[in-house]
């Protein structure tokens, strides 16, 4: 059996979530695949994180990890901003929560995105000298207020990430050494000055590497605040937080991270005390909620190796096929959730229905003794799961989602 | 400038495309991104193929390379079979040909594609004993004719395939040892025996690998056809000509394969005397003829480096972005549509509209002096992109596709 993440239970030997069999799933959604999500879980995240973090300390949602709408409108409320990459992304988020609660991050967005941002009031963080240009004409054009943060591109990244999103040259945000001439341009276009936006990483399992960037975050947001119309209101630190996917990592020490940016928000500089301060989360937030449910179509043996074939495949999970981001491909955890309780008899791989060799979701897989009709369950399907994968390849149909 | 295919040619200064400007073709479509593939370009690849092979083999489209619906109706007369992945493709293909033409590969056929399959009396390419048995069962009860192939996983691949598909455990088809088992099934269950299909590799650069592989898979067809209910006939030999995507590759030779293959069927076997022979082409036919439109939205430096950021990106052109089947990212060719004869005068990053390091397009690209709102285009757009990319991913809109 691999590393199944959280306490997923068996009821009547199959894979439980939120309480119903993985079948049932399958029933309520009339087809295999499908993704359900498990709110307990989603829940149970946020309260972990509200006891481990400050408590004065915002937790955004950055839906870009999962902007299915029913989950956005039931996280909306938990939660004290939206983060969102698109015009799409705005909408879906303006549709549960006012525009002062919305910002939008992005190197490349349109002038109908920006247009649309200013009209709903959503805070615009600026990735360019130029792009401030741009959203203060529009915003001027429509005689509307531009609500502006930075987003800067910090002089340090965060070790270990998955994705650097900090550190040398990058698309993302303005050079820390161009904020200041940017923040004078800001006050002379007359804009609402929101705050600052600073995203070192992702998808990171070092506590130390996430607090030595926070701290870097604070230090260079208070000497860049020195530079600004008004002392900023808003100081998104980014997230960063990781999820253990594979065999051998281990959960991130949230605790750890709580209590260090703690003493870094008390003894923070003056410029600072009236900023509230917020971490994005994506992927740490729902990711760990999210199965996907696919069912074995053959059993087949090349070779000496056996194959299992599923009804499911990359063009729902093409991060779990190691295909997006990830160098060397390694097994998300998986399981036989027909036979959950069944010890493990055989070793398989299992790859998805498309026509390529690209498209496996488990190699050599320790399994119990599976089945054509059995369930195959893909964990950590929460994020950047059915709209991050190539859905319309080959043709197959969608896969239903669950907000269970 | 990059290596740009074929003769794309320069019209007032712009990149024309079938014969007008790229900017005629973003009016055309009401906004950019934008896919345009080129009718023309198709044709004489078609046109060449014929000349080079041997006038009795048939050329198949896959139509998993480009699904576009408009395409494949376009296409159909043009050559002698297409190839589906899917239910979805398989109805795309009937709506403009009968079933007799259709073959469908895929190793997760479902029990609903079988039944589709069969009430179309499409080829099934069998890919495990399993799959033999379910389909067996699916055309009994509907009274109907199974017509099945038989695909073969090949004791050898082609080296120096993109991808390989042969040799070795795989996923894909029989292993050669078990089809004389699998024949002799097909057979007690009165299959009509439609042939065999046996895919090697795809995107091949040398003709000396895949005339190798062609002389292997008509040794082997030979071997095998000994064990069936009757001659094959139709033997798909695959396809696997591969496109020059990357500076320093060079196109294919396919006279040399030609040449190769008339000989080596001249030769072949008396068993296969009355086989018909089939290429199965996708990304060959159709990859070169499409060009990816795209807006600057923003100009941008980042210590030292230029950033031009687009409003396209990996979610239309993951394979481009490096995403895809590919271990080192290197630049698909690229050029400013708007000023495609002016010379290069700067060197840039272009990069994606979605807030992920992944979304890059272009690294250290030589253009010429580039502004917001130019038009960049991406080449060997016609294949494998708009649909075997995240169009969801980050909620931005899809690209609108032209049969130009």
């Amino acid at each position: 059996m691999n590393h199944i993440p959280l306490d997923f239970t068996t009821i009547d030997g199959e894979l439980g979530i939120a309480g119903r069999k993985a079948s049932d799933w399958v029933r309520q959604a009339g087809d295999t695949p499908l993704f359900v999500y498990d709110r307990a879980i989603i829940r149970q995240r946020l309260d972990d994180l509200r006891t481990a973090m400050p408590a004065d300390v915002a937790i955004h949602y950055a839906i870009k990890a999962n902007p299915l709408p029913a989950l956005v409108e039931w996280i909306a409320p938990l939660v004290d901003g939206l983060d969102v990459a698109s015009a799409g992304e705005l909408r879906t988020a303006f549709r549960v929560g006012s525009g002062r609660r919305i910002s939008f991050a992005g190197p490349g967005k349109r002038d109908s995105e920006l247009a649309e941002a200013v009209l709903a009031a959503a805070t615009i963080n600026i990735e360019s000298a130029g792009e401030l240009e741009r959203a203060a004409g529009i915003a001027s054009a429509a005689s509307m207020p531009l609500h502006a943060a930075i987003r800067v591109n910090p002089p340090f990244d965060m070790k270990g990430s998955g994705m650097r999103m900090g550190g040398g040259a990058k698309p993302f945000g303005v050079d820390a050494a161009s904020v200041p001439s940017v923040l004078r341009r800001m006050t002379q276009l007359g804009v609402v000055f929101e705050g600052f936006h600073v995203f070192a990483g992702s998808q990171n399992l070092s506590a130390a590497s996430i607090i030595a960037a926070q701290a870097q975050t604070i230090a260079l947001v208070a000497e860049l605040s020195e530079h600004a119309p008004c002392p900023p209101p808003l100081v998104n630190i980014g997230g960063g937080f990781g999820l253990p996917y594979f065999a051998g990592e281990r959960p991130l020490d949230i605790a750890a991270i709580g209590t260090a940016l703690g003493h870094a928000l008390e003894s923070r500089p003056a410029i600072l005390r009236q900023a509230r301060f917020a971490i994005e989360l994506g992927r740490y937030l729902v990711g760990e909620a999210g199965v996907y449910l696919t069912r074995i179509v053959d059993r087949k043996i090349s070779h000496g190796q056996t194959f299992l074939v599923v009804d499911g495949g990359l063009h729902h999970q093409l991060a779990a096929s190691g295909n997006f981001g990830t160098v060397i491909r390694r097994n998300y955890p998986l399981a036989n959730a027909s036979r959950f309780s069944d010890p493990d008899a055989m070793q398989a791989n299992v790859v998805g229905c498309l026509c390529t060799p690209l498209d496996r979701l488990g190699e050599g897989v320790h399994l119990p003794e599976s089945q054509v009709g059995d369930l195959i369950a893909v964990f950590m399907a929460g994020a950047y799961g059915a709209t991050a994968s190539p859905g319309a390849f080959l043709g197959h149909a969608r896969a239903t989602e669950i907000l269970a």
